[in-house]
Order: structure tokens, then C-alpha cells, then sequence
């Protein structure tokens, strides 16, 4: 794979521009706050091939439904994420004619995401057609320091004349969503303002009457000195600006600083929505760029000192795990029970809706071990909150008694998706959800989060399962018939190894919390259901391949031809974009290995050798072509002691939108399986596991590696390892003693205490 | 049931105009001629309820697909039945105010479809808001003599007053598809021309170019005597028109006389199109009314001497089973080989698409035993013209080396489908082309039928079933895994014993056909062929329930809730509007159960225990929510003496749309299962069949019915067959002598001759 922005380890550099990457590159450089995020869009004028996006976390559109044939049960709309004000508008035009990438001749181009401090830089030199040379620089960020700000810093300096620059910052509300059902516009216009260097405008959503104010500030610069300027206002439906010509003399730096507050009904009524876009930007205003930028940078700082993985030896792998831990934290910060972590971020608008069972799978123990477990209990939390509404979406399928089924994409707790086979059948993804309480309670023991909020969810998807299992007189078994599990290759199975699995433990982990919690708090599982969940717990029917430990990925699996990945030409990979469906779902090929994945979530119920046996079973049929495949494989791979197979499949994952394997970052980036790419690193290289019984590491690392670094958070207190061909390092950065099984070995790391110990003193368990 | 018109052995009477029912109406009084075919709306404006349509063979549009979720292998577009030129306009006005049976009041009305004769009548007697009161009377037909003819009488008779009544005889081209994906309009008008006492309008399809020009004239009559009138003309895009008013006097009948000639490029190239039109429209208007009315009654008449179906005893049944008749015939008759039979005939939109595999199961059975040959044979070309678009079809699934696919749903050959569920798996259709050329020629022993069209499609077909089947190592047999059966109540199961069963015996049948055809005027299969395809004879799995003769559905079948139909409350029926998809899915229930479709099929493969116990294991789980289910039950449950059930399913078919069972009859008729019906009473209670060894007989007669009679061809040989409660008669119509098993005994009958057998003299076997 060639790698398509320069190697750094905390940049990523375009030195080069190419208007047939633009769109990629404005979904990599994309920055964001967790509370709204931009594509990385030109400000000036851009007549070339762009996917305009500036994206506010929560804002959706209920966009009616597109389907063939209507299926009973199909939900009536898809949640879109919006793309709203564009507020980074700046034009530049000199005589006339418009600054413009595409048009001018480029005789220098950089572009950087500088992930330490959060910035977008970007600088050119510029040829207009009447030989006027400029030079641009602009650096951009969205503040990490207060979310609903952001601040562009554009320069402009004239190289070989001196004259007359038009500058015109604006907001322009007038923005459609590239992906739209009936390509609707989904936007009115509420109010709009515009004063001398300042502007305000205010949009509503339709049908959902979100309402977004976008407030501008601007100042102009002499290279240090402020001016004063006396701009020209203008304005129409759904756009404001400022613009003013102003005389530039040759060599001499000029900047407009521009301050950008966005408000939603997220956050605010309706009523102090605008007051309070003004109050926010006067505010940002007054602080001023340089000021804004170092809290922001003060921000981001904190993030790294706790969220970074340091890669010595391997420049790639480096940046690839800096990109994914960025993006993750600027996709969610946790300051929001009513944000969650959508499958492309603020990076594109492809899927929509904001929650998938990823959060729980990918996310959630990414931030569990990276920062406050405040973050982590939002995830939760925000799940809690949608409970009433997994009750109804059990109902419409016709459950009752309190049946939970969680969405498979949604935005307010509603489903969204309509395709019969993940709509209606995808449901491990309530499993997902009691697993990552499972997991929130093992990592920080917090065990009254279970009194109040846990019970009530483990037990509506308890009782889901509970009705989704029948019995089977054939088998005299509980089965599960009818399921798509989280490989998608396979639709409408009977017996889906892993969904049966995590469906029973649902049960059963529903069934302790609920002997454990005390009476009053919650509402408790009834006798009857007490006795009728523990039958199914002791009479779950799993496939398997008679004579191994083998799990079968469902029934009938064995029927299929018995062919290995390495079978299909080059020439026919992506099989999704080359076989028809027909083809895929006949063929035994796996998208995302979902045995593997069951083995991986419970590693703890299962022998090595029973993972190394299910891992060369499904590995060789395993295509990846699922974002979340690899990290899983890299994890096991690494278990099972195949650290150069681990190694490949991380590179893989952690560069894959860098890299753009699936030719598609230019729709947006795979934001939730970052947090993958992260276990991949801390989970499957240095062997860092919380199993309910306490903290296990097992590290090893790869051979081209010099030496790799990170922190964890274990109950809370920061632990900081550091693994380099020779020695495991750990020391505690907490106040409390830690205690965990490194490589077997029991071993107690008092507060503030280091323990180092050699590899060659230790056999790998 | 309530029946939903008045019950009469040769018409469909509405004697009391009921809005609500208008729609339904509109489609169970349509009128066709096989080649263009027209909604009982009314001439004259109407604002009431209605779905205003005119549809003409073969003239489709290709509607760009809408789906949720794009798959590879869908098909782009789906081809549309075109609502087109309305032909049958006549306004009619009194000072300003227009007839409109919506507005008015109505003091009698009378709707009448006239099957025997192939007219569709209307008289109704309406009082103006001016208290003036008109009868009307309408007499309309598609000629079935002449098959680009329409025609109209419409009389007025002022009732209680003498003045001036407007005539406006018209033509709109204006018209759109109900059924459309985006709203399109689907036509642009290529010409239009109107004179006195004529007019003429030419439209052209977007995309797919298909011309229609529409042509009328029209005379006014003062009870017999011819008037000379001077009508206005007028026209506008897509419209022409004649008026004129008329002094009517009191008690007088004045009548329009309005004759439409319709052509398409269907049958004409684009050239002579308007030409055709109008000398066909001036031969009409010359031949005049009555004598068009005398040719069309004698074409219905040479169809009802060979198809008709009398019952004696049960008016109800009568009706039902003429009613489905006269449908059948009015949707196709077998002239031209490129027109089919559309689900829905020409009685509305729904669905697209012309040909479904409903024409090889249900529709030639019911050709081959009431017509000529000839008709049948159309039928069998019309597929092997389409061979090369069901190769391309099977390659765009991954099939290769001639393999063949034909679609779902067509008009051209090429798929229109877009549900993978049925698209891409309900491949079963495949098996019905190839039963249909078995079914052709076991009938009409035109084995020479095989040597040119037959074997190049049957053997397209079997080299899709030998690649669709696969080895299991684990069955160590040759298994067919996801596919949709003709129970379209289970989508993506392995091993549906009907699929396994039509596509091994597909592959049998072509086998044997390769070896008998002569070689030289069709390419054979090759040796390496014939050897793969006997070993697949040899080895396909089918899954049987272990100690019985039961067919197992599918594989896992038995893991499912073991329940009845009767298990489901009233209030849930029909489960398809009642319970969400997914419900559907996992249950037990059937909606057409596809075991008893083989064991129909094949019957001669089974003894009858076998069939009994089948019968028993999959009626009560059959929810019968396909039109195309009881008929099939019928026929089973007359075979195994299960009269009263047989009798039950029976009513339910032949009056389906008649009483609305299904609440969709307003958007048109089921006219392939009407097919069905017709064998539900030739093999069902009849028990007549055509094996590959000769014609057997074994008849039985419900006990509420006096006396039943029909003809079958059997070798070009129409028999005549009566049967009453104590005897059946056989009279040989035909030229040579036939031969017979009439309740297991072998008779012969010579031609013209007779042959009586009384019930008690015979055991039925």
C-alpha cells in the first residue's frame, strides 16, 4: 500500500497538491471538539471535486425511508447527521477574481494536521491569471477548551505587487447533505443578522426543529498591529458577510482572524440560543487567536499525557495510532450524555446516525482505559436514557413484558436502519450493550452504577433473549433461529455461534447482578423469570465441528464449499465490490469473524488452544472487509503468539484511512474502529487485559519495533508502561497500590512506584 | 364472506353505486382483449375514488430502482406496466354543469360485466342540480376479434325535460403510473391531430421509445337515424377533443358511438404506427358498432365452447370459476409472442413487470387444456427468445460457460427484481421453465418442440443448477444453500426440498432430453457435462424428517415452534399485516407451502401415502397469504379424498377477488393465480391428469354441486367432460381415439364417441 499523505510521527503532510485526493484529504485533516467538527474544506473559494462539511453533534434530520419493497416492522425514517453552516467561509479575490485552488497556478502547497495541538495548517503560493503572486497561511482548529467555538488565523501576504485584496468572511447557511434519501434541503431559516464584523445566523431543521446559531467575529492584522477597517454587510436567505478591499503592500503579512461560537438547541433553548452564539464569540473575541490556541493546545496536551501510544522504530505505525487516538477524541470527549460516537464522526455524512453496537464493542474500552471513567459511564448512561425506547422498537417486533431491543443505528433511541437482515436480525448488538456494562464494572468496579442504571438495562435485554430463544423439540435445546451476526456476509442463520453465546451470558450475568443488587433501588427479575432464564442458561445449543473444539459460525456452515481467502484472485478483492451478494453470502468467506469475536470478548472462558484452534479455522477465511475485523484478529493473533501475523493486521487497521485501503475516505473516516486499532496496540501487543478477577499483562513486541509506550487506567489509577525489545516497564502513576499478573507472575506496584522486569526472565503464559 | 356483487352463473352485477367499492369495481369489471386492456372507469368525468387505467401489452418503462441499500447484482431498473392514453373520455355537460356519478344524485345504477359476451354495461339514471334527469347507458368492449379495437356506445335519454346536453368524446394523454418510484411522468407526446368527428394522438415512452398511437371517431345517433352534427374541436398537449351540444328531446335516446383504434410499436414500426392507427379506427367506424359488438361476441363465444367450466348446483362457484375465465382470456390469448401474462393482467399497475414464473406453474396448464397448442407454445418461445438475456442475468451473479437465469420478474428478458431475498434466491422459477417444456410436451407430444427451442434452454438452465449446487465434504453430497422457496414467508435457507428437488430433476430432464434429440440442429452437452451432471442426479441431499415419508422444508425446519394456523388469533390474520417481518420469518408458518408444490408437481414420483402424510404435516401450517397457495391444496386434497377441504380451498381461489379475501382487489386482479383456480376444478375435483405416460382421470364431484362440465385437450384431442353425482361422461370431441385411465381403469374412446361410468361401478384411486 502506498501511503498517501507524508510519514511523521504527529503530523500528517500533503507537500503536494492534488486536486484527486482533495477529497480524501479534507476527511483526514478533518478536525473537531466532540461538539461539532469540519471537514478539512478549503475557506476560499474551491471549484474543484469537495465534499463541503461542518457537522454539530446531535443535530439530525428524520429523512424518510428508502426502501424497495416495505417490510412490516421497517422504521418510518433514517436519522440523518447534518451538514450545517458552513463558518469557515472566507473569499479572497484580487481584480475581481476569486482565490481558487483549482483555477490558479500552485507554485507551493502544505497541508498539516498537527494531531499535538489539534491545528490545521495549511500554506500556499498562489499565481493569479494577471501574475500577481500571494502567499496564504491559515491554521484552524475547533476549541478542545470550549466546545462551541472555533478560530481561523488567515494570512495573506502579496509577493510580487502591491494592491488592492478583497477579503469576504461570511456564514453561509445554504448547505445540503450529499446523502439525502429524496434529496431534500433540510434546513429554514430562523433569523439572520449582520453588523460590522459581525454576523449571526440562525437555521432550524425541519420536522425535528433543531435549531443551530452560528455566530462570526473578525479581526484584521497588519503582521502584529490591529487595524481598523470599515467593512462593506451584505446578505441574503440563509447567508451573511462581511467584505472590504483592502491595500496590501508587497511582502508584508496580513491576517483576518476569524472567531466562529455554535450554538444548538443540544445545549440551549431556543430563547437564549442566539444570545447566547454572541455572548460566546465576544467572548472568544476578546480572548483573542493566540490566547484561544494555547488553551486549546493546553487541552489536547491533556489528552496526550494520559491517551498516547509512543511507537519508537516504526515511523508508520507511530502515526497511524496518533491519527486513530485524535480523531477518537475529537469525535467524543464524554462532556455530552447526549452525544455518542457515530461511525464516521464529523468527518462525513455516509450511514448517518450516531450510535452503533461499536460504541460498546470498540469505544467503550478505549476510553475505559484512556482517560476519567466519567466518559465511559456517559456511554452508559446514554443508553439508559434510551431504554423506554428499545422497549417500543421489542414491541414493534412483537415482544412484550419489557423486551429491550436496542436500535442498530440510531440517533434518539429509535431505529433507524431498514434492511430485514441487520434491522431485524443484526441483534447481537444487545449484546454489546450488557457487555459493556460487564466490562465498565470489571474496570473501574463501580458497582452502584448497577443498582440504578445497570439492572434495569441488563434486564430488558435479558428478557429479549429470553423470548428470542425458542425451544427446540428437534434439538431439545434453546436455538436461535433467523439471526445475521456480525459477520454480514451471512444474513438470516440459524444458531450464530456468537449471538447465542453472548445472548445466553446476557442472561446469565442479568441473573447474578440481580441476586446481587440490593431490593428497593431497582426493580428486580421476578421468580418466574428468575427460573425460566436460568433453563435457558443451562440449555443453550451451540454448533460445533464434531471431534474439535471448533465452534461453528452457525448451522449448516460445514455445507459450504471449504475454500481459504488466499483462493480468491487479487483482482476480485474487495469481495463486496466484485462478487454479487448472491455469491458472497453463499461463499464461506467472512467479512468480520464473529466466533472470533466471541472468543476475544470471553477470552476468559476459553483455553489458548481452543483460540488457537478457532483462529486457523477462520483467520484463512476471514476477508477483513469490515473496519472492525482486524483489530480482533490482531488481539488473538497476538494471544495465540503469531506476533508478525498480529503486526500485519495491525498495520492494516491503523493505517487504513491514511492509507485509504477501501478506497473510501473520501465519504468520511471509520471513526469507531479506531478505538480498534487502539486495542489492537494495548490489548493485542502488550497483552493488557481487565478480567473480572483483576489486571493481566502479557507484552510482547513486534521485531521492527524499538520500543512502544502508553498508559492505562486500571480502577482509576494510572499505570504507565513501557515495552522495548528487551523489558516490560510499569509504573504506577496513581495513589494507590496495583496489583496484576504480569506474564503470570502475581506482582504489587505500590503509587508512584516503577517495576521493571526483563523478558528473558519471563516465559509468556 | 360477504360477496361483494350480485351472484349470477355469467355476469358480475352491481345493482346500488357504492363509492367506497368504486375502486375495486373499476378492477374486477375491467375489460381486455390480450393485447390492450382498460379499467371500468367511467367515460364520463368522475372525481370520486378512482384509479383511472389503460394499459397495452408489452409497452413498459424501465423506473429507475429505488432500494435502501444497494446490493451488487440488483438489477437498475424495474419495468413498469404503463398506464396509458385514456381512451374512453366522453364528457357531458348540461349549462356548465358536467355528469358526475360522484356529484349527482343517483336513482338507479347498474354495472354489469357481461362475460359471455365480453361486455362491460352501465346504466344509471342521475338528476342535475337543476332537477334535470338523464339516463345514461354505456356499452363498451375491447374487441376480441379485432385486437386494436375499443368501443363505446353511450346513450342519453333526458328524462323530464327537453334542452341542450354538451358531448365532449376525448382523448388524454395525460396520464401517469400510480406505481411510479420517483413521481415521474413517463411519457412526452410525439404528435397529436384532431378533426371533426375525429382526432388521433401519438405518445412515446421516455427511455425505452415504445410509440402508442391512439385514433378515434365517433357518430351521434337519434335512436336508429344517424345525425350530422358540427362539433368544435380542440386540443392542448397530450389532449385532443370534439364537443358539440346537442338539442335532446324529452324520452328520446340520443347515442356516441365511439370506436378507438390503439397501435404501439410493439406491432409496428414507428413509420406506418399513425397510419395503422387510423385506418384501422376508419375500417372500425365503417364495419360500425353492432357489427363489431356480432364479431366480438362470436370471438368470445369460440373461447367459452372450449374453456368454459359449467357447474350446476352452486351459482357462487359458477360465477367464481367463469369469472377467473374471462380474466385468463382478456390477459392473454396466445397472439403474439412477445406479450405475457403480468400478474395483474390489465386491471392496474402493481407489481411491474410481465412475466413471473406463475406463467410455467400456474398459467400453461390452463392454456394446454383449453385451447390450441399453439398458444401454449407462444409461451415456450417467449422464454427461449429471452435465453440470452437469462445467460447474461446468471453472469451477473458470477455463473459462467451458458449457465441461465431467467428473472424474477421481466418484460424483456432482463431482471427487474430488487430484493436479494427473491432476486438473487427465489431461483426456483428457473425449475418451472423447464417443467413447462416437460408439460408441453407431455401433452401435445410435440417432441420437435425439444429439438429447436427445448434443449438449448433446458440445458442453459441445468448448467445454472450443476454451479448452484455445491459438495459438502460434510454430507458428502451435493447441497444448494441459500435460496428462497416458493414460500416466500423463509428467505436465505439451505437445502429447500423443492429447489433441490425441481433442479435435480432439471438436470435429470435434460439429460434425457440430450440423449434423444438428434444431434446436428442443437448444440448437445459435452461429454465432461453429462458425466458432471449425472453425478449430481446421483448425490443431491434432501432433508427428511428421520422415520417418516415428510419432506423436510428446509434444512432446521424442525427447530422451529411446532404450531398450527389455528394457533393464530383472528385478529392477527393475515400475519403479513399483522406481525413485523422478522416474526414471520422465524415462525412455522407458511404462506404457500413449497413441499406440496413439488409433490404436485412430480405426484407421479410419490405414492399417495407419501403425499398424505405431507398433506397432513404442512396444510395446518399453511396460512395460504399467496393467491397462488389454495389451489395447490385443492388439487392435493381431492387426491387424497379430502373433498370438503378441497371444496373449502376451492371457494376461497375462485372467488379471491371477486370477495376482496385479500383487501387489495382496487389495485388490480390476481390474474395468474385465476389459473390455478381453473386447475383447482379440472385437477382437483376432476382429477385429471397428464403424465408422461397418458391421461388419467379420477374424478369426484362436492356434494352441494348438482353436475359440473368442462373440455381438455389432451393430444390435440378435445374431450368433453360431465360429471354428476352418479356418473361421469367422457365424449371424444376430437378426430382420433384417446385412450385413458378412468379411475385406474384403462378405457379407450373413439373419436366422437361417448363413454359413461357410474360412480358406484368405480373406486377411486
Amino acid at each position: 500500500m502506498r501511503n498517501l499523505f507524508d510519514i511523521d510521527p504527529w503530523k500528517i503532510i500533503e507537500s503536494k497538491f492534488d486536486p484527486s485526493k482533495q477529497k480524501q484529504a479534507e476527511s483526514i485533516f478533518s478536525i473537531g471538539n466532540g461538539s461539532f467538527g469540519q471537514r478539512a474544506n478549503f475557506e476560499e473559494n474551491y471549484s474543484g471535486a469537495s465534499l463541503q462539511g461542518s457537522y454539530i453533534g446531535g443535530v439530525y434530520y428524520p429523512d424518510k425511508t428508502r426502501v424497495g419493497w416495505w417490510k412490516n416492522g421497517y422504521p418510518e425514517y433514517f436519522a440523518k447527521v447534518l451538514n450545517s453552516t458552513n463558518w469557515i467561509g472566507i473569499d479572497i479575490s484580487i481584480d475581481g477574481e476569486h482565490l481558487d485552488l483549482n483555477q490558479q497556478q500552485i507554485k507551493h502547497f502544505h497541508r498539516e494536521l498537527d494531531m499535538q495541538n489539534g491545528l490545521l495548517k495549511r500554506s500556499a503560493r498562489v499565481v493569479f491569471s494577471n501574475g500577481k503572486e500571494l502567499e496564504i497561511e491559515s491554521i484552524r482548529f475547533c476549541s478542545m477548551a470550549r466546545e462551541e467555538i472555533g478560530a481561523i488565523a488567515y494570512s495573506v501576504t502579496p509577493l510580487n505587487f502591491s494592491g488592492n485584496v478583497k477579503f469576504t468572511p461570511y456564514l453561509d447557511g445554504k448547505v445540503s447533505n450529499h446523502d439525502a434519501n429524496y434529496d431534500e434541503f433540510f434546513w429554514v431559516e430562523d433569523s439572520r443578522k449582520v453588523d460590522l464584523q459581525k454576523g449571526i445566523l440562525c437555521t432550524r431543521t425541519k420536522k425535528t426543529d433543531f435549531c443551530v446559531a452560528t455566530a462570526m467575529r473578525f479581526s484584521f492584522w497588519r503582521e502584529q498591529e490591529l487595524l481598523t477597517i470599515h467593512p462593506n454587510v451584505a446578505q441574503r436567505d440563509f447567508y451573511v458577510e462581511n467584505n472590504f478591499e483592502h491595500y496590501l503592500e508587497k511582502g508584508i503579512r496580513f491576517t483576518l482572524k476569524k472567531y466562529v461560537a455554535i450554538t444548538s438547541t443540544i445545549n440551549h433553548s431556543e430563547f437564549e440560543l442566539v444570545a447566547k452564539a454572541i455572548k460566546r464569540v465576544r467572548e472568544a473575541y476578546t480572548t483573542g487567536f493566540d490566547a484561544l490556541r494555547s488553551e486549546h493546545e493546553a487541552a489536547w496536551q491533556a489528552i496526550w499525557d494520559s491517551a498516547d501510544i509512543s511507537i519508537e522504530g516504526d515511523v508508520a505505525s507511530q502515526q497511524g495510532i496518533r491519527f486513530n487516538i485524535f480523531h477518537l477524541y475529537q469525535t467524543y470527549t464524554g462532556k455530552n450524555a447526549k452525544l455518542n460516537i457515530g461511525p464516521k464522526g464529523f468527518t462525513g455524512e455516509k450511514y448517518g446516525g450516531a450510535t452503533y453496537w461499536d460504541t460498546e464493542a470498540y469505544c467503550l474500552p478505549f476510553y475505559l482505559k484512556t482517560t476519567d471513567p466519567k466518559v465511559a459511564r456517559q456511554l452508559l448512561v446514554y443508553r439508559y436514557n434510551h431504554l423506554g425506547r428499545a422497549i417500543e422498537n421489542a414491541e414493534k417486533l412483537g415482544f412484550k413484558d419489557g423486551a429491550a431491543l436496542y436500535p442498530m443505528v440510531t440517533m434518539n433511541g429509535e431505529e433507524c436502519h431498514n434492511e430485514w437482515e441487520i434491522t431485524f436480525e443484526e441483534i447481537h448488538r444487545n449484546g454489546a450493550i450488557s457487555f459493556g456494562i460487564y466490562n465498565y464494572v470489571r474496570h473501574t468496579r463501580d458497582t452502584d452504577y448497577l443498582e440504578t442504571y445497570g439492572l434495569p438495562v441488563l434486564a430488558g435485554i435479558a428478557r429479549f433473549w429470553a423470548q428470542r430463544f425458542n425451544w427446540s423439540e428437534a434439538k431439545k435445546a434453546y436455538v436461535m433461529l433467523g439471526v445475521t451476526g456480525p459477520n454480514e456476509y451471512e444474513n438470516n442463520v440459524n444458531n450464530n455461534w456468537y449471538t447465542n453465546y453472548i445472548a445466553r451470558w446476557c442472561i446469565a450475568y442479568c441473573l447474578e447482578v440481580n441476586s446481587k443488587v440490593s431490593k428497593g433501588l431497582v426493580e428486580k427479575l421476578a421468580p418466574r423469570e428468575i427460573e425460566q432464564f436460568q433453563h435457558i442458561v443451562d440449555n443453550v445449543y451451540f454448533p460445533q465441528i464434531d471431534g474439535t473444539n471448533i465452534y461453528l459460525q452457525q448451522d449448516g456452515f460445514m455445507d459450504k464449499e471449504q475454500l481459504s481467502a488466499s483462493d480468491i484472485p487479487v483482482a476480485e478483492r474487495p469481495i463486496n465490490k466484485h462478487w454479487s451478494w448472491d455469491r458472497i453470502l453463499r461463499s464461506i468467506f467472512i467479512k468480520q469473524a464473529d466466533v472470533l469475536q466471541g472468543l476475544y470478548l470471553f477470552e476468559d472462558h476459553f483455553t489458548e488452544e481452543v483460540i488457537r484452534e478457532n483462529f486457523d479455522f477462520y483467520e484463512p477465511k476471514t476477508v477483513h472487509e469490515s473496519s472492525l475485523s482486524p483489530c480482533v484478529h490482531v488481539i488473538l493473533a497476538a494471544k495465540i503468539k503469531r506476533l508478525d501475523k498480529a503486526l500485519e493486521l495491525y498495520l492494516r487497521t491503523s493505517r487504513l484511512d491514511l492509507d485509504d485501503y477501501n478506497h473510501e475516505a473520501d465519504e468520511g473516516l471509520h471513526i469507531t474502529s479506531m478505538a480498534g486499532t487502539w486495542m489492537s496496540v494495548v490489548e493485542g501487543l502488550a497483552g493488557v487485559r481487565v478480567y473480572e478477577n483483576g489486571l493481566a499483562i502479557n507484552p510482547q513486541i513486534p521485531k521492527p519495533w524499538k520500543s512502544y509506550a502508553f498508559q492505562i487506567r486500571y480502577q482509576n489509577q494510572p499505570l504507565a508502561l513501557a515495552i522495548d525489545q528487551q523489558k516490560v516497564t510499569i509504573t504506577n502513576l496513581g495513589s494507590a497500590l496495583v496489583s496484576c499478573q504480569l506474564a503470570g507472575s502475581q506482582i504489587d506496584i505500590e503509587a508512584g512506584a516503577m517495576h521493571e522486569a526483563a523478558f528473558e526472565k519471563f516465559e509468556l503464559s
